[in-house]
């Protein structure tokens, strides 16, 4: 591959070919694929010159991995073999914060809880949180449609999105939607864009909406169960009441245990949690509600917190769950997710299969909208990759999720690792009609290839 | 046209030929736009049934017009000459309505008052609601992504679509979408045939997503102000304090004058009045929060409803602004939005170009939203058109909103009306990428044709 004309058209951004400095672009944070090798990466600085690498590498026949913080839980930006990588990490400017509009436009590389605390500035909040918002970037986020914990109040990315300016796969640069709340003005390609996974385009900048934040601080409340059904009855009774909770989190047995080995916070016989904050000026009132519904189900060990920094502490068991769970050996996080009545049955199913194979698994779930993260904790084989009964386990989980009505995956993408499951889900006809639509808009199938379609 | 072919693999649907008839499907609510001549209207009954129609019609290359209630108005549901119209106003089961997942499963011919109203027995809402909703579908709603009055708290009816049936072009049945709340299997079809105007499949089934409906019943602040700006500035300072507001609408002038002189109101001398809703269970703290804004700015005819039924009475005024413009003469509805802050820029803009033109606008605005409905009123030439001095007004108003940042269409879609216009919103290369993806899922370009995109 010939990188003297790619590098004859940038103006300014770094084309690295060192392989040691490659080698840290290469994985994203799943473990279990195993990346390609590339041959250059690319780190933009401008919009243009994103468009002159897509030209070049559209022109050659070159993969191009589109790449933010490479937080990734699915392989989306495991980088292809023989391609080029496209770091977005360093196109960081908010180019426009409008606080009478609710509305900034950034640069893909932003880091998520960076651009919440620039419109904390303005009394305004960025409402999507994925857990790994201090590292990963706008960009990410839009290209997966990530979610977090406050979405089950206030939406997922593709609601807090409002235009987009992509670089097509031929080098062309579009900008799609508006600045306006509403508008219905042609197709809707910004969603179509939205969660794509770096398959249709790379986007280089976001226009994204802002919202007042809360006026009062968060409360949060804390309730143990003696069983994971009694912990899905009180999600079900506080979301059919209409309880609106900012934050609905639920942490099972296995992982409140691998929390409790390392912390020793006396979680000893709880075999579920729920963490449940509220956010709004009748607080109070709801509070009561969820205590109500927490005792209705049984649950004895109530907190509640009195003060922001309280409200902040008592969620921090859920932080702790990921790093608890890598305390025992190599992760895989899934992701499967059901309409929220069913969250009591796929945690049971994801129970009792884990025990039928003999695998651990660790689940916490935002269980407000019935998306669960089952953490299979094994010993990697050889090659890396997990061992055949984890595979199996997640094959059956899966297939149980899909039998409940649900989704393979609620927020991370299907990247490398579901690609085999995806006609499961969709059904010949709607992969069909998503690979046309690929085809059309990358008709050299240069954009992460292998990807999410 | 041989409708031999199509009769026979009908099972049940109602096929017209009957010249009179038909005339009942030509036209839609749009009156300057001038349909063509189908030669049949199937009355679907059966999504087998569409899927032969438009196999037929794929096959003979015949133009379908996609129809609810025919309530559109921008043309979007006038008959293509010598083409077949679908309706799908009789497909009005409600497949499934599950309370505990809050969603519903509803055939496209559904009202959508009727879906508010099987929810509503459940405790559930189903939240869009455009001032037609007595009378349109819910089909219609999700090919246009209608929005209507409370979309400035619960959005347009994009967020409350989980997922779609819809029949291709060539007689292929897809689903989109999912029963969860969140998830990312996949490119978002859904999004993609949301608002499509018909042009890329027919939509015969949609999943909908249901919320509980407001525990307290809404509390309604009039406001008269004495100048368009004063209204305006106090839209701005309701949205930046994060007041929340259910409902926030605004009637100008020339409108309150028209309702007066029909319904002497005493509405004299108001230049602008501003009708908002609050339904939270701190809907007092936030009334009081209105009121005092709305005194700020100057207005001093401040009314607030002390019950359920003044709550909706202090309303009827909005609703009678439509039929207030249809008695003066025939009407161009018009539908540009732009950022709310330059509400009161646009406002100034639309008032200032009726007066240069000589041309009667009333004008009503989805205010919490930025958009705007200035409706134009004129005597119709011979051919039905409306007067040149309406299209120049209409094209300087398009061309300032543009300016402003805004949109063509906040809600009511480019149809037919609009197209002249599209690329100046989109820019070139969008209009593009969005012909090219019609393209893909509708080569033979049977698909209401000439409309939207
Ligand atoms: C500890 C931890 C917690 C997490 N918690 C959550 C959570 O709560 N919710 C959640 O949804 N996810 C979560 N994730 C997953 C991950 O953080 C999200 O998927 C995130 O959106 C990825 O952002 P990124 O910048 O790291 O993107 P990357 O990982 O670099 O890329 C992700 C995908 O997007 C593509 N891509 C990236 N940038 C662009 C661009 N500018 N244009 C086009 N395509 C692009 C890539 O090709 C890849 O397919 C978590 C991950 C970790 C490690
Ligand atoms: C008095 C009045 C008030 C209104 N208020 C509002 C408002 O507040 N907000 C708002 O957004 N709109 C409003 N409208 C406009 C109109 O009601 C909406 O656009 C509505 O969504 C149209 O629904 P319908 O069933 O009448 O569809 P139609 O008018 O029959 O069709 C509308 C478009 O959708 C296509 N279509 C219809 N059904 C399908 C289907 N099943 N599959 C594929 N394509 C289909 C048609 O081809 C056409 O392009 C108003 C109209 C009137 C007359």
């Amino acid at each position: 591959m010939d990188l003297t004309d790619l590098r004859e058209e940038l103006a300014g951004s770094r084309l690295i070919v060192d392989p040691d400095v490659i080698e840290a672009y290469r994985r994203d944070q799943t473990l279990v694929v195993e990346p390609g090798h590339p041959v250059a990466v690319l780190v933009a600085e401008s919009t243009q010159d994103v468009a002159a690498a897509l030209r070049w590498a559209d022109r050659c026949g070159i993969p191009v991995t589109p790449r933010g913080a490479g937080t990734s839980l699915a392989g989306g930006a495991a980088a292809a073999d023989g391609g080029l990588v496209i770091s977005l990490a360093k196109m960081t400017a908010i180019r426009e914060l409008r606080a009478e509009d609710e509305l900034a436009v950034v640069e893909a590389g932003v880091v998520t809880a960076d651009l919440d605390r620039a419109a904390a500035r303005h009394g305004l909040m960025y409402a999507p949180d994925p857990s790994s918002h201090e590292i990963c970037t706008v960009g990410g986020n839009v290209a997966t449609n990530a979610g977090g914990l406050r979405c089950v109040k206030y939406g997922v990315t593709r609601d807090a999105v409002l235009g987009l300016e992509v670089v097509l796969a031929d080098g062309r640069v579009i900008l799609t939607g508006r600045q306006t709340v509403k508008g219905v003005t042609g197709l809707d390609l910004t969603s179509l864009f939205v969660g794509s996974e770096g398959t249709l385009g790379i986007i280089t900048a976001v226009t994204v909406r802002l919202r007042p934040r809360p006026r009062h601080p968060p409360v949060t409340v804390v309730g143990g169960f003696d069983t994971l059904r009694a912990a899905g009855d009180a999600v079900a009774n506080i979301i059919r009441d209409g309880v609106d909770p900012s934050l609905l989190e639920l942490l099972d047995g296995p992982t409140l245990r691998s929390i409790d080995e390392w912390k020793h916070l006396g979680l000893d016989g709880t075999e579920a949690m729920l963490i449940a904050q509220v956010d709004g000026s009748d607080a109070d009132e709801r509070v009561d509600e969820i205590e109500s519904i927490f005792a209705r189900n049984g649950s004895d060990t109530v907190a509640i917190s009195s003060d922001e920094a309280e409200a902040a502490q008592l969620l921090e068991v859920r932080r702790l769950a990921y790093p608890a769970a890598e305390r025992l050996g190599h992760t895989l996080v899934e992701d499967v997710g059901v309409p929220r009545s069913r969250l009591p049955q796929l945690l049971e199913t994801i129970e009792q299969t884990g025990n039928r194979h003999s695998v651990t698994i660790l689940t916490v779930a935002h269980a407000g909208d019935g998306n669960t993260h089952p953490t299979f904790v094994f010993e990697p084989t050889e090659s890396g990759d997990a061992p055949p009964q984890v595979w199996a386990a997640a094959d059956e989980i899966f297939r149980a999720t899909l039998t409940l009505g649900g989704t393979l995956t609620g927020e991370h993408g299907v990247g490398l690792l579901k690609q085999r499951w995806l006609e499961l889900e969709l059904g010949a006809d709607t992969v069909d009609v998503q690979r046309a639509i690929k085809q059309t808009l990358d008709p050299h199938k240069i954009l992460n290839p292998g990807k999410a379609i």
